[in-house]
């Protein structure tokens, strides 16, 4: 089974990103075809910085690989490198209905939260299409937000295939098992524009700080708690061992729980998870060298796929005479 | 000087297009550097049929040469053949106001005439602005319906050299000096979506039968008539020789004027005219490979100028990390 994902060149990630999509994707190496890529030309619609975008990429995938993504268990690679995406794109856009492309909130919503509404933003589902069906990708794990875009897809490899003959497969969405909704320090999602993360690779003083500010209630040490509407017991939870999380769940509902300690136990927890890949991170941003090489050879392997696909469309829809 | 002009690969093409567009075009290989392709990317928006387009597209191809543009004195070229438009198209769209590609009036009138509402048609101007930008074209011929069109090109060169740097020539209009509007048979401006044409490569009787057809008034052969108003005479003025005219506009003037024999003497020189041409696209059409051949050499000349654009251009918005 293909499962593609794209992950953003864009800012921090944070241990909402990990727990989400990125420890799903890494899971999946094994058991699935697993296309992974980051997407700067979708990052270009909110991005007019050319270092900041170049960096962006660059930390992105040293990101996903320190955390043990594995560049030769999986496909991935930079979105712009294929550029038989955008060749797509056109393609699927003189079959996308305005209205179908009107539909889609997420253009409202962004324009609201104050991105500049460009053509690009607004023909973001139609790239993203492309990206999917491009590679023919089975299922594609979406969050809430992307759910209504994965619906674009369908439509579109539905319409393409009716009209020119079978070219392409009809996307799925992926319901995750594993991924875990992750509170941010405020107890709503974790999440970049709300302001409440724990940055994966933040350290020392800094990522102290964040830890210490998670919000719990006044409730005195000694007295009972309700642990399911505990925030820093939610997080706890992600780190901690289930025999750890028996006993911390005991001193919950029966008193004793401290909630400074719990969060100096969660720091060092942490710490303790990610201190490999912290390690790791520095190692590829030290050797941008062999950090493009790899990216170079993912899209190598991305881009066999692509024309293949690209070449069907091209003969299907005429473009070959 | 750098003269850009694209060219429809759908329907027959007329003689209104010839001293249109075509005519001079040809005449501006010598003077200018010029690039002439066959736009099959913008016309997926209006046609959905594989043979269709594959054989619009190499027909358009057989008569622009045979009605004598030289492929060694210019560049032509098949635009899908050039994809890395694809891709300033999305880095334009990202640009793009998203106000600015929806006052274009172009988009509601070819609703209006029953074209499908898709994305890819509300976008057309996006493509047409990297078809321009791509060759860093300085000018280009265009009727009163791509006016617009031009401007948002000119919008977003200037906008994109404003925020990452002197990138794109900014182009200009061309306003012809040698074009003329060439009335259809009922006087209105010869074009397709009239029914008013008279096909540059229609022979026989079919031909005659449109020649024959031209509207003219009911005045009788010897009264003068007033050749300002006439259908037919300003026809006529496109193919003959001035000592001809003269002659023509006496018998206007001075009555004696035959509508019919005008209008046989017209027909011989239509036929006469384009006589050679048809020969020649005869032979093309017989030769396809040839023909292929011909577009891929000039598709990789478009390419190699397309590449070096398209790499600054990336550089530029951070898509080289």
């Amino acid at each position: 089974m293909k499962v593609l994902s794209g992950i953003q060149p864009s800012g921090k990630l944070h241990i909402g990103n990990y727990f989400g999509m990125m420890q799903e994707m890494i899971s999946r190496m094994e058991s699935s075809e697993l296309y992974v890529f980051i997407v700067d030309l979708h990052a270009l619609t909110s991005v007019h910085d050319r270092d900041r975008l170049a960096t962006g990429t660059l930390e992105a995938a040293a990101d996903f690989l320190a955390l043990g993504l594995d560049p030769d268990k999986c496909i991935f690679w930079v979105q712009s490198d294929v550029p038989e995406v955008c060749e797509l794109t056109w393609v699927l856009s003189t079959l996308a209905p305005m209205g179908l492309i009107e539909r889609c909130h997420s253009y409202k919503d962004k324009v609201a939260k104050g991105i500049m509404p460009s053509h690009g933003l607004f023909s973001y589902p139609v790239l993203m299409a492309a990206d999917i069906l491009l590679y023919q990708a089975d299922r594609v794990p979406v969050g809430k937000d992307q759910k209504q875009h994965l619906e674009v897809a369908r439509d579109l490899a539905q319409k393409f295939n009716n009209e020119f003959g079978e070219t392409f497969t009809v996307p799925e969405p992926a319901i995750s098992e594993t991924t875990a909704i992750v509170p941010g320090l405020d107890g709503q999602k974790m999440s970049k524009s709300y302001g409440n993360t724990i940055p994966i690779f933040m350290e020392g003083k800094e990522l102290k700080k964040r830890v210490m500010a998670i919000e719990t209630d006044a409730t005195p040490v000694e007295d009972p708690k309700d642990p399911a509407n505990c925030n820093l017991f939610k997080l706890m939870k992600l780190f901690a061992t289930p025999a750890r999380m028996e006993e911390i769940h005991g001193l919950y509902v029966n008193g004793g729980a401290a909630y400074g300690y719990l969060k100096l136990e969660l720091l060092e927890l942490i710490n303790d998870k990610f201190a490999d890949a912290r390690k790791k991170k520095a190692e590829f941003l030290a050797d941008p060298a062999e950090l493009r090489a790899i990216l170079a050879k993912g899209g190598q392997k991305a881009r066999e796929k692509a024309v293949v696909t690209l070449d069907l469309v091209r003969d299907r829809v005429g473009l070959k005479y």
